[in-house]
């Protein structure tokens, strides 16, 4: 039988209150198994962005990473909010380990080709030091991931958390019993955007495309419903999109369990 | 006997351009035995600070660190900094794992008490976890240490990077034959600040009260000699002050040796 992992995905804007983080690590201190976490930081970027006096650019919702940009991305990402967590994890005797991709070169990322749009410093993932992530797990250390790679070459480069979240649980599926659980400020797919009631408990990819075709999912949550049918396709166990307190507040896991 | 290593502080200065961390990271891959990196990075936290609209706040030449300091200092050494070194490292294939004290929980410190002078979230080292340290160089990979460490209770803190080098050499010392090189933007222990002739070959304890005395050692110096020669009476094996031209461009060692 494979060990377990779970994999946790934190949203961005969690991360802007200690609390939150205080409550992800007491959350991770109760858990059988191995952990690794991945972080985003994409709201508190912008806001260091316009302090700093540059208004961050953005394409049909896209991030424009331009040198200035990842500067900002590398220094938020990598720097306050990975090393916050590590700090608060510690307090809760979890044994973490900050990284990012260019750490014991863990994540290699491309730059993504120009095509219609230049996404500047935007890394698509080629591949994962599986080797490297394992033997961090096997010492009982929690690894932290922040949303930065590295393209081997001197180059750091800016990765969409999900999307890092996802790789790296399907490159660990071979090895272990997984389950990745998208974690958000909101309590899993609604419906109603505007309501928190209209949560959708369980969704599967036939339900998923029906209700995408009816103009039912926000915009914002298809690359991570995306993400989480690939993960499911690709070997990984369990997928979840659900809310830090509705984690953190039940014994069992609530929110969406997306399934095939 | 005991396994070879080095630790080299890289001062702040030096990283202000990538190419002397191209430099570095080609010195480290040329080395045999063990690598440990520690590295500031002061300079561009202050211009980032001033970037975001307020002075760094200094007394006596030591810097004051009030929340917002702290903050900038995690995003410039352990974000950009400490990956930007990580990224360049790996491209000359040097297997590397930036870390700040939280990491692992590998350096403890308390936050630094009150008395004349409230220096804010400045952390004085407690403790070294060396069983950590030692795991990683054992596995053949190359820490690379920001002046950022933790006090164990969720409180990360800013710590001065020659003693966090002085601190993980002596620490280390029982375990390993070490070379602790303090690396800078100039040769070495000058006579003459302006002159980069005027370099020190060797440098003993006796000779060092003598110069300081007469008012020759330059007072940004003093704490670096003091920590240098802290290090030699607590179990390093060779010490020397240096600047990375004069560390890459020889096949042996120059600059500044202290010895006891």
């Amino acid at each position: 039988m494979k060990p377990q992992l779970t994999i946790i995905k934190a949203g961005g804007k969690l991360l802007e209150r200690n609390e939150n983080i205080e409550n992800l690590a007491r959350y991770v201190s109760g858990l059988d198994g191995a952990t690794l976490v991945v972080h985003g930081g994409g709201s508190k970027a912008s806001e260091i962005s316009k302090q700093l006096g540059f208004e961050p650019k953005m394409i049909d919702g896209r991030r424009i990473t331009d040198a200035a940009s990842l500067d900002v991305a590398t220094m938020v990402y990598a720097g306050l909010y990975n090393k916050r967590i590590v700090s608060i994890f510690q307090k809760h005797n979890v044994m973490t380990l900050g990284m990012s991709g260019a750490d014991l070169n863990s994540i290699r990322a491309r730059k993504r080709t120009i095509q219609s749009i230049d996404y500047g410093y935007v890394g698509d993932i080629e591949s994962v030091n599986t080797r490297a992530v394992k033997m961090i797990l096997r010492l009982g250390v929690t690894p932290v991931f922040c949303a930065i790679t590295h393209d081997n070459e001197g180059q750091l480069l800016n990765t969409n958390a999900d999307t890092i979240s996802t790789q790296l649980a399907t490159a660990l599926a071979p090895d272990y019993s997984i389950r990745l659980i998208y974690c958000m400020d909101r309590p899993g797919v609604l419906q109603d955007p505007d309501d928190d009631h209209s949560l959708i408990h369980e969704l599967n990819h036939k339900e998923y495309q029906s209700l995408k075709m009816d103009g039912l999912i926000s915009l914002g949550m298809i690359p991570k419903l995306d993400n989480a049918f690939y993960a499911l396709i690709n070997g990984v166990n369990e997928v979840w999109i659900t809310g830090l307190t509705e984690m953190t507040s039940s014994k069992t896991m609530t929110g969406t369990r997306i399934y095939e």
